[in-house]
């Protein structure tokens, strides 16, 4: 499927196959998820995304399967079916334990449940809220 | 504002009571924030809901922290401004630093990136990615 | 406020008139809320809106307390202030009690928490669920 | 599928099924729906959800039916096929017609497009939808 | 699928046979899909829908394919599969190049991802973009 | 307000100057708004985020107003305050009349109402409309 279909390495040109190499290298594996295959269409666009997240998912002042977690988070929260079987994986494979998951969800489902909440009984925020933090 | 007003706790039934002294024993603080104050007209709905936050919140396989970061992950993938601004002071009194709040919008802000250009390039799984995950 | 300001009845063509003046008809009342007044710049929006809330919103297999109590759901979960401020009085006008607002709230929060558990958990549908239905 | 697989009746601990019991017993019903059976790797979480939902959904000052039907409305409006799926049947299951589905679904269609008229019109509260309501 | 299944063209009523008739005149294509043919069962509903379809999507201030690509914007955002792949195909049969295509969905990515930093830094709109525009 | 406060231009270090004087040197004007100001403490999303928007939004094979148009159309579907007003400014001064932000909203209002519709009446996509598109 894919909008356009995927480009397969060997089909690809030197430009993406570059792309693909690094997306291999750095995470040490021997294959590509469908989910580059299909930007591969836009060359500079494969390469914008793929430079964001290896900058952005690599280890720093947070580490880096924390980081898949909140991504998960987010494409839970989104209803992305592909992202979240994507980087359950990814989290999986960085370290997340079952009981991790399962406390994930329950953070997740909570957080929608009390965003709603808020919304429905139209709580303004309190002082002591108020940006800036210090 | 708030849809029906606030609860304060001088005006509280007994068993109001009870929830507000609970929140602010467990947080260690002296005040109660507006969400529970304007939940507090149902409060079967209000002792459900903090039974729910004490316990999820508590630490466990994630840490207090961690899962503070996740809950803002959603209200700000939610867009909910009570949320984000209560959820962003609780990470930070947990020990959030500016860096790690940096760090967290960078992949919040990627993730619903990419989650949409999932949709919009039509992406199937792969079969690595298909659960049960191992 | 609105983008390009509010179209007062006492500055209204008479088309844009004739819309106010059905709704006021309509829900017997003597003034018009900011909504249609900011849609009045385009009278042709405001028409074809008004018509389909008039004949969706009346009386028919489900009554229009209902309908306002779907109606403050889905702006609940999206987060629309002015919808939920708005059909939270109109629902209110039209018999919802206190008790029953506070269940819809439970209803939306707790079907808010299950649909991203159901997205986190990868459930696949039931055999027994799959439309049509009969 | 399922992020961890599905846990049938004859593979569940005790505590589990307690809780499959109970829904079947509640529901006069013979099976458990996957959601269920996928929530179970976290017994906690299982009993959560369900004596959350056992409760919310039962009659209060809001009919079942009018509780499902708000439940379908939240579903579609977030994009969850299998909540729309399960939801759908069991409003059927309690009494919806084909006539009270096509009102929910013109309401909730409406619902959405006027909460998105609203954001890009920026239309203020006007001072008489201002919470309290009284 | 579909909740109550489909409608085809030789089972369909004169009234629903009509609006079938003027979809496939106004498209100039010879067969209806399946989005008419799950909301036949409720005939105004699909005649509502149709004609403000048809009257919308018309030329206008805005061409025929501007407005598709803002069609397939919402629906890549909002996460609906059908509305992406009916509407990529519709825009791609109005002109959509396949350059466009990729840069559209460069900018829904990007209007995602700043949507929602706008949201966590919590950024207050500045006096410069408070409506009314001139 | 915004989360950490707002880094003016005269309190900003010469590497947040040089990003602020390449947006006041692209746009033609002599101020910063507030979104940069937000994000300025941490220049390097600062400076990500700016070549992004840049490079995304100049002219290619869609024009830098239809890329406004659609940039307002997913801040309109997210509700995000901020962004379809500083948006609506940006569409307003690369030449969108009164009447194609009328169109606008109506495709906007339009795609949420079916997205909606097509999720309720759970239609499967046709096989025409499956991708790769040609």
């Amino acid at each position: 499927m894919a909008t356009f279909g995927f480009i397969e390495y060997s089909d690809a040109s030197p430009e993406v196959r570059a792309v693909y190499d690094d997306i291999m290298a750095t995470r040490k594996t021997d294959w590509i998820n469908n989910f580059w295959k299909g930007l591969a269409h836009d060359p500079a666009l494969l390469q914008r995304i793929w430079n964001d997240v290896k900058q952005i998912m690599a280890p720093g002042a947070l580490d880096p399967l924390v980081k898949e977690l909140i991504y998960v988070a987010v494409s839970v929260t989104n209803g992305c079916p592909y992202c979240i079987a994507a980087h359950t994986v990814s989290a999986r494979n960085k370290g997340m334990s079952e009981a991790m998951f399962h406390e994930l969800m329950s953070v997740v489902g909570m957080a929608n449940e009390t965003n709603r909440l808020v919304n429905g009984y139209q709580v303004e925020i309190d002082e002591q809220f108020k940006a800036p933090v210090k």
